[in-house]
């Protein structure tokens, strides 16, 4: 095993109790030294390998609680370049899409056709690397047998004047035998294999670079099976670079159990996660469940989208199989109504009850979720998003809404999480949002409802050490201790001191998983 | 069994030695009887089920021999209303994917987010009917709990005024009790079902129905095996309505072989293919395999994408297998050189060498592919499409390019197909271009290379029994005679009568697919 020494950096290990440690050591996947750099040397003695942060701040990788990872990539691999009639409407659809990914994440997409272009030339690495000049950019052509590659891209699959053309593929090369970042047939496989469109797998690879990009370390997938299998494929051939924790939807409850199943299955890099439920819709589409309705549909109470007797049935066949279970509840009545189920079925052993976004709750019923353990699992992020909303269509009702310093006084779990795709996943958005409660432009001033706002370390703590207490794996991960999984994020900006407004614009240096870095900023 | 007879039509029976048969009768799956009335109504006895054609023509079902049907049903389920800011804004975007859709197909996609609107007011089915009222329409909103459906879609699945609100569900109803086409929860789910995005099983489930509507009855699918799974699972809950021969990817070749799959394995509804070799890449990317190379690009012959050794060994390694062998070949020397690799690799009892495109190939080559018994699986579209750019690219050289006349008195087979969603998979539009080697529009007068056009006839024969032919299932599908399958379809165009710029404008009126009506227009 590796031994590795990160060093010249302030760690703030997560445990708050402590001042900012100065170097970390890990061997292999774990830590086994936190401190002075001289304390953390003199226990690895010499031969570790030493990683130089530069000076940077250093935080646990962040954990998203929430998050639709297989709808995420989708999205990513989605620029669409067939419509494009001339290089400058590719390069200008391009730039826009590059501006919605996270920072140094790779940019795909494709399906542009140069032969109905106003000149019908093949395109350059020049033309690309003029509106994506930082991040790697490699975007197939529509009949799928050219790779137009940008100089990053080139770069980083090691592709220069000196390699020579692959079997059954060319680079591309210019009258000095550059390539010109045209890559075909088996010379684009190494590019096309980050992030084919319509292959979940390729999607999957690319977009963990991106969320790599945003500081995040381990999720909570909230997809599908499909998305279950691809994480599996990317796990065996050791190419998964961030930690999964992988729900199984309701409908596959059953053949969950049959093939014996269980929440907390698997390795630090997968593992089978809880059973998702629904209790109630969502406020935009009137569905959550209110206890007094929405104001202008009078007569509208939401839904309850699984009888109170189904959902105790399937909360008692889930514990019983072992498997954990988080439920999403929207409205006031959906979270009493869960919380009754949870009650009702009784505590199961190892396990840990989730209510997935708990956003509108009566403050009765919060006292009962910390009596009962129940961790709330929320995204800071849909109240800055939904505030209005909220302020029209539950007027004058006696809500606890988005209620995470309520939450937290009252003893109740947090754990963070975004629901990407439905908002964007940077974590640094969602801790401004749980600090502030305004906008990323500051509104409404002084924040909404503020008497609901978190401290920096509140909130860090619940997108780390919260969303691993959610999966039962804190003794695992979320604070940067001897024993703990060596996953850390290196970041620009110091949340601990940094102006609150600067929060959202944290740019992630270095993100290292299992004591290896896996994405590092250029 | 079911007995059927289809009665007041005009049967071209694919059989061309015979004039059109007035009715044809299916014990279950299979023809019974085909000649006038009275002798098929003679042959069935009494209680037959007869089904009243109205006088229209009839043609055995069209059969697509390449074509990718999991990424075309990712297109048809990408209406993305997002960014629509208003309730007109949506509309319009929806009129616009409308327009690409087959008639009477399902129209699908959404992400429509009413909240932030100009007007956030939810919308209903009389402004979904304004612009898309031949068609069901169901479009899920951003937040997924919410199914905004038209008229069209209410009817099939059966809401109307008296139908009770599902438990988990709410069908939202005017002042008057009319069902509105918002559609919450559980009760959105039987619409959702058909094309919910990201989901392949429904996404294939939604694109069967426009595949029928263009009269497609079996295709040859050419995606990955994440479309063979998805296939698998239609088929075994009884909900494929089309015929599907599933290729195998070719970096899948060693599993399926592992595990004991074999080219004609299945049933009638689902069966396994053959696999998909490449020999180059395509002409609009100067990756086919040239032996005289691009204008304006010396000195670049195109790609051998497999060397030519390892053809040979992956042909031997597949028949020694049972699984039959399609290579993509589209330059004059990729042809030549699989030709060449089938040739040395000798002919495999019971199984037929397929090349796939056969675009541009020199004239002995032909005639070996005859000898050989080489089915040419080819696209017309590909033909009117790429015309310039093969006049373009390829000047002054003594090819034969979508060679079918060439092919056919050489006695080549041909099959043919579309590459959807390279093209359109409309099977009309392929006919015309087959018949008229122009455009839709016309151009060029008189058809481009004019020699190389065929008759109504043999395209549609190439179209349907060649197209089973190259699957081995000449003696189940492509002519409607006794014992083989009831697959056929009502057109209201007479494609043997009719004015052959009429024919592209076809319209299905009904599709039988194994004795029984899979799609009807309305």
């Amino acid at each position: 095993m590796t031994i590795r020494v990160f060093r010249n950096a302030r760690i703030h290990t997560g445990d708050l109790q402590h001042p900012p440690a100065e170097a970390l050591a890990a061997d292999g996947a774990e830590i086994v030294a936190v401190g002075t750099e001289a304390e953390v040397r003199a226990a690895v003695g010499g031969g570790a390998e030493l990683v130089d942060l530069d000076g940077a701040a250093v935080i646990p990788g962040l954990y998203d609680a929430h998050i639709h990872t297989a709808n995420y990539a989708r999205e990513l691999s989605q620029v669409d370049l067939r419509r494009a009639r001339s290089l400058e409407e590719a390069l200008a659809a391009i730039a826009e899409h590059a501006a919605r990914l996270a920072p140094g994440a790779w940019l795909s997409g494709g399906r542009w056709n140069s032969n109905v272009w106003d000149r019908p030339v093949q395109p350059d690495r020049y033309a690309l690397d003029s509106v994506c000049p930082d991040r790697p950019a490699a975007l197939p052509s529509v009949d799928g047998h050219t790779v137009w590659a940008n100089s990053r891209a080139l770069e980083l699959i090691g592709i220069d004047r000196t390699t020579p053309d692959p079997v059954g593929g060319q680079i591309v090369r210019d009258e000095h035998g550059e390539p010109t970042g045209i890559l075909r047939e088996s010379a684009s496989y190494p590019l096309r294999a980050l992030g084919a469109e319509g292959d979940l797998v390729a999607e999957l690879r690319a977009a963990q670079e991106d969320l790599l990009a945003l500081g995040l370390t381990s999720v909570h997938d909230i997809d599908g099976e499909d998305c279950r299998d691809a994480y599996l494929r990317l796990r065996d051939e050791g190419a998964l670079k961030l930690r999964v924790h992988k729900a199984i939807p309701v409908d596959h409850l059953e053949a969950a159990i049959d093939e014996g199943r269980r929440t907390g299955d698997g390795d630090d890099w997968f593992r089978t996660g809880p059973v998702k439920l629904f209790s109630d819709g969502a406020l935009g589409s009137h569905t959550c469940h209110m206890i007094d309705g929405f104001a202008g549909d009078e007569g509208n109470h939401g839904i309850a989208v699984t009888p109170y007797d189904d959902l105790v049935k399937l909360i008692r066949t889930a514990s019983a199989a072992g498997i954990a279970v988080a439920t999403h509840a929207i409205g006031d009545q959906a979270n009493r109504l869960v919380i009754d189920a949870y009650e009702q079925a009784g505590r199961p052993a190892g396990l840990r009850y989730r209510i997935e976004h708990a956003q509108h709750v009566r403050r009765a019923d919060i006292t009962r979720m910390a009596r009962l353990g129940v961790v709330a699992s929320m995204q800071p992020v849909h109240c800055t998003s939904d505030m209005d909303l909220v302020s029209t269509l539950l007027a004058g009702q006696d809500l606890a809404s988005y209620a995470w310093r309520t939450m937290l006084n009252a003893g109740v779990p947090l754990a963070f999480g975004s629901d990407a795709p439905v908002e964007h996943p940077n974590p640094f958005v969602a801790l401004h949002a749980a600090v502030t409660r305004t906008r990323t432009d500051g509104t409404p001033p002084g924040g909404w409802q503020p008497e609901q706002r978190l401290s920096v370390g509140e909130a860090l703590i619940a997108h780390t050490l919260g969303s691993a207490y959610a999966a039962g794996e804190e003794g695992r991960k979320g604070v940067l201790t001897p024993g703990r999984l060596a996953d850390l994020i290196a970041v620009d900006t110091d949340p601990f001191t940094a102006d609150i407004d600067s929060i959202p614009h944290t740019k992630v240096l270095t993100s290292v998983v299992g004591g290896e870095i896996r994405w590092q900023r250029s």
